[in-house]
């Protein structure tokens, strides 16, 4: 796992949970660390700003179903922590709706103060308040702990296929 | 697991199987017997046509990033299966796509005769298509062998919350 902005380390860790608090993304999180915080989670190719403005352009179109959730260290200005619910559609259920909790990652240097937790609360909320009947992920299962700490149960399997 | 549409059963079912094709959900799949198929995959209250209507319209707002593909008996004018995939745009992977396939369901009397593999095929075909770079979905764990057999591999572990 390699850190790309040298702006994010090193880097001391200093500001009071309650100044952490979880807002949407905004185009402006290019400068901020944004894309590097994802390459902690998986592959994550740098995008130049107007490939990122393009991206951030797209999912803007498709409104409340789909928001993206970070947290800001407001002294160093960095993104120290980020997850997005994408928010399905469905007939069944009454024209039911689904929100899809994916990419949520937390720096490395901002672990073990619950940024994870803060942020997945902030998603589920999210997900409740624009009338999802439940809200899914899939994780690799040595996180289920920390997921059922967050009010989810294990449900099914995941099945994947790459191209 | 219960029908609920009089014109689904009892069914004789005869067409070949070459003339079972996949194509994409219309809005005429109501009088078809499309919910009621739904039906037998999780709950799926009754909607009336306007609402149907309205949440079809909802869905054709997200043009190519969501697709439900249906197969019709040309015999009987019923839908036999169906299944959906939703496209989701991701900041990760030079702001990759990833297909998130849902609700598959082939109607009880038309099992066996590989309709479900047709739908999934032709679910991860469109997938590829339009640019992903992986599809995903979530079982359970008996269905495993079934999605081996379309090509996937066990990945995770779903989670879930409901409200």
């Amino acid at each position: 796992m390699k850190r790309a902005n040298p702006m994010l380390t090193p880097k001391v860790f200093h500001p009071k949970k309650e100044e952490l608090s979880v807002r949407r993304l905004e185009i402006s999180d290019y400068d901020k660390g944004f894309l590097q915080l994802l390459c902690q989670l998986t592959l994550c190719p740098s995008l130049s700003k107007p490939q990122f403005q393009a991206c951030f352009a797209d999912l803007a179109t498709l409104g409340d179903n789909h928001y993206v959730g970070v947290i800001e260290d407001p002294v160093s200005g960095c993104i120290l922590a980020s997850g997005s619910v994408l928010i399905e559609r469905k007939f069944i259920r009454g024209g039911g709706k689904v929100g899809h909790i994916e990419d949520v990652v937390v720096d490395e240097a901002a672990r073990r103060i619950h940024l994870g937790q803060r942020i997945v609360d902030h998603l589920v909320h999210y997900a409740k308040t624009v009338g999802c009947y439940k809200v899914i992920l899939d994780c690799k299962p040595d996180l289920r702990g920390f997921y059922k700490k967050c009010g989810f149960v294990e449900s099914n399997i995941q099945m994947a296929l790459y191209f």
